[in-house]
């Protein structure tokens, strides 16, 4: 029903063809950058046949109320500790496993992965991205109900676009395994015309079980990278999803172990390891020896936690950070509100890509119709956001719910640190009357409150802050970006001279950098085999999703080698 | 001085088309890892003229008794601790610099070798190594007389094969900095036949200062491939040179200096930071907050010391193991027995692929007259050791010098543990009459002696070792070298099973394997751009020499991006 079954039969043998041609696609669009996807965003019948939602919906519906099913080894209790930000209750029990038959299995499963060789395991994880994309609704719901997500995002980010990352690291992977060559007669001259000849085999070794620990509001987005890496590279995956966002990951593990098991490998080469209510589970796995790989997203404390202890480990994490949007100038005023307004309002500011502090010259910006003054440019994107917000049928698509108690907190402490510019507000789900939907909250600061601003604040909550100039705006982005991280930064300004100074500024500090976005394109958004998604090169991150550092150092080559006849 | 205007003069008229066919040539090489190499190893007269060798004599002996020629920022002294193991002084002082000032003048580089670009960085890397080359006698015989390497081998090590090492980093760093397009313009279609188009650039952005730790035995070779993968990806290097072996790097240094000045650049982006007698300069080096990357080749305990303290910066280390020789059978008996003995005797078994443990059945081995007994097997390798040390004019030209002190006492410790089939002599060197001179020591061992030959000793010490099998003897590895690490393992076998569980125990354990070695290749010896040294698979080393993952986290790439018309 879906397009994954309607293009081509990807799980017979001519199916391969049909995926090595899409992984050609995929390499050449790593290197090249431009436009390329091979899951389609659209929700909509059109692409994906009138019946695939109401299939998903009821597929996702199937799982409420029971024990998911997934039977793996060691499993010794059910745990549930999902709750559904747009209220209604999810109550489905995971099996939690006893972590050493869990990781023996992991390990027993290996090396016929191993010896399966690049090729093979690249085919297969196509395979399983090609089945999750079958089960694309299923996977949206799934993430509506636990991040907050709207649909369409959840739709959107949860399912093509998490794909899509998936697949370029599974290209990634494909490119640095293949990068030598497998097997070379070296022939080295040895004087009077003779030479020594030696064959020569490189084996691709994988480093050992990975660990994938998910986060609660792209449990997809953010883990298929990971996982797709070290599995395409060779390594077992354990996948220890966020309590509260288990089921996106869970429909993982079960199509992805489907597929391993009708190719003729062992599943336990993907499993979920569950974590019961009172249990450290993340950090218990992450310090176990059998552990070669981690990959985590979510709070900096955890993840500078993780970098310190899971010494045995090669450990990628994506942390948090503080976005900046300096305006200094545009040519199009209200196209820079209503862009910005977009980006404060999507998913209630819970991404991490999301801007925190918008930095404005106290004496205003350089428009066409002459300057705007401090206030003329915060009351524009205040009364941006208020237009997105105001009708609750339109809003909560945007919006979406607020995913957990903590973001609640911190919009209440917000709006007690600045004059408060724009009121948060509740808004009544039309449809979900349980749903916790709260607008955008927009304090005034200024550049002195250096306190405030260089921490992050998580969810709908920005900061207007005042500097003396642009150059000060630029300043403080680099050194607190330096100091705090970032993963977005976005500038406005229609001199090149400004425009070249905050790309140098994004270059020392090493932030990805967005220029006068008016139009559809956000800050908050990038698209797979062409944006990074941060740059390793600040403290919100180590690595980057996804280039060839993210993959090369998840498998090694050993190498044997035989004297042969000259 | 302004590169971007003098450079393209500079390169145009100094080879730069020359140099970029070597960098297609390595490039191919590093893909295809047949025998290739730029730097011919051979020091006869025939090769690099008449006069080289009494040219680069002379210029080594000027340095002797001197101030090292070394214009560095921040030198507030003058430091000199080497001790040559041929025995005649060389009381060279080198500059010692305080290292704020050092660091700063390294940061300071930093930006105008960035924006020079991979291409010119790249270009400039290999005008270096040239330019080291042109001086490779100079350099062999700073080698010779700091390591008590035999001068052939410190010509070849210590000269072209450093430089082709060099030159594989630089390869890897330029292939890995133009892995995707500089910058593309994004085409998404946007519904109805529109598009929405941005136009992307993609920044190749250095981590920072780099560190390269030297190492007293082979200075260069263990320096060229971090020291030339960190520059060539944009990151200012200081090299803190082991104290005994100050003048292969110091040379390197300057030379290096002499062409990034001549090519319009900052000299300081490759300093020497030459340690005092009493100083622990590489930990505080090591732990400063401007190193974002560190090279280190020597002690386990200290390469520890560096994974967890250096926390800061990205650090490559290849540290000590444990490396073995399987002997099941041969076909070759009177080969197998010469090639090992080369092996275990040159310079005097202070390589980190020297093999230690040699791991023979008890009941012996199988060969085409028949069995030969365990004490035949041993007889045979004390005999050809005896044989190849027997001449002292023939011996020194093998095993060197010894390098510390360090090695003397392990070589009298070592005589105790067990029964020795053959003593360690002292030989006479007939043109350095104080230099330390050892031939190898063989001590007989049992599995059961696990303690003694699970640790590493480092010398010209090896252990012939009586097992139940051939069977007892991989799995005996196998666990060594997963617990211990290795850099190398060597079986010899007839038997094609024999030979396949003993690349599967390689595979498992993650070492380089060499099989049936009985000619002129020999197991501690590795090629540049077709054999890969370490595997970092096993705790022996965390990188390997030379491979994607060991460039590819040493740069950043930062994005930026600005919505064009469509």
């Amino acid at each position: 029903m879906t397009p994954a079954t309607q293009m081509p039969d990807t799980l017979t043998t001519d199916g391969a063809d049909a995926r090595s041609g899409v992984l050609q696609q995929a390499l050449a669009a790593i290197a090249e950058r431009g436009y390329w996807s091979r899951y389609p965003e659209s929700p909509s019948p059109r692409v994906y046949g009138e019946t695939a939602a109401t299939e998903g919906k009821a597929a996702f519906e199937a799982y409420l109320g029971q024990r998911f099913p997934l039977e793996q080894p060691g499993t010794d209790g059910w745990v549930s500790t999902e709750r559904n930000p747009y209220g209604f209750p999810l109550e489905i029990a995971y099996p939690h496993s006893d972590v050493d038959t869990l990781l023996a299995a992991a390990q027993a499963a290996l090396p016929q992965w191993r010896q399966a060789g690049p090729h093979t395991r690249v085919d297969v994880c196509q395979r399983i991205l090609d089945r999750l994309h079958e089960h694309v609704f299923e996977l949206a719901y799934a993430v509506q109900f636990t991040t907050g997500q709207a649909f369409v995002m959840a739709f959107q980010a949860g399912g093509p676009h998490a794909l899509d990352r998936g697949l370029e690291a599974v290209a990634y992977a494909y490119r640095e395994m293949t990068r030598q060559a497998e097997r070379v007669v070296w022939r080295k001259p040895a004087g009077r015309g003779t030479t020594v000849a030696v064959e020569k085999r490189y084996h691709i070794v994988p480093r050992g079980v990975a660990l994938v620990i998910g986060c609660n509001t792209f449990p997809t987005w953010n883990a298929y990278p990971g996982l797709f890496a070290s599995l395409a590279t060779g390594n077992p995956v354990v996948i220890k999803p966020h309590p509260r966002a288990v089921l996106p990951l869970a429909i993982t593990v079960r199509y992805a172990r489907q597929v391993l098991t009708e190719a003729g490998f062992d599943p336990n080469l993907v499993t979920l390891a569950a974590q019961g209510p009172d249990e450290a589970l993340a950090s218990m796995l992450a310090t176990r020896p059998e552990i070669r790989i981690i990959d985590y997203t979510g709070s900096t404390a955890y993840g500078q936690w993780l970098e310190s202890h899971a010494r045995q480990a090669r450990v990628y994490t994506e942390k948090a950070g503080v976005n900046f949007v300096v305006i200094d100038s545009t040519d199009d005023v209200d196209g820079m509100f209503r862009n910005l307004a977009f980006s404060l309002t999507l998913y209630s500011g819970q991404m991490c890509t999301t801007p925190q502090n918008i930095l404005i010259p106290r004496d205003g910006i350089t428009t066409p119709n002459g300057r705007l003054s401090f206030a003329e440019v915060t009351d524009g994107i205040v009364a941006a956001v208020t237009a997105l917000t105001r009708e609750p049928a339109r809003a909560v698509e945007l919006t979406g719910a607020i995913v957990n108690e903590g973001v609640l907190e911190r919009l209440e402490r917000a709006a007690t640190v600045g004059e408060v510019l724009l009121a948060s507000r509740s808004v009544k789900h039309p449809q979900f009357t349980d749903a916790t939907v709260r607008t955008p909250l927009i304090v005034r600061l200024d550049v002195a409150d250096r306190d405030i601003y260089t921490a992050e604040w998580f969810g709908p909550i920005s900061f207007m802050v005042s500097t003396d100039s642009t150059e000060q705006s630029l300043a403080v982005m680099c050194d607190t970006v330096r100091e705090h991280g970032a993963l977005t930064a976005s500038v406005y300004a229609t001199d090149p001279a400004v425009l070249e100074a905050a790309e140098q500024v994004a270059i020392d500090s090493g932030v990805h950098l967005s220029c006068n976005l008016t139009g559809g394109v956000f800050v908050n958004q990038s698209a797979a085999f062409s944006d990074f998604h941060a740059t390793g090169a600040n403290p919100a991150a180590n690595a980057t999703l996804v280039d060839a550092a993210f993959v090369a150092d998840r498998f090694r080559v050993v190498q044997s080698r035989y004297p042969v006849a000259s």
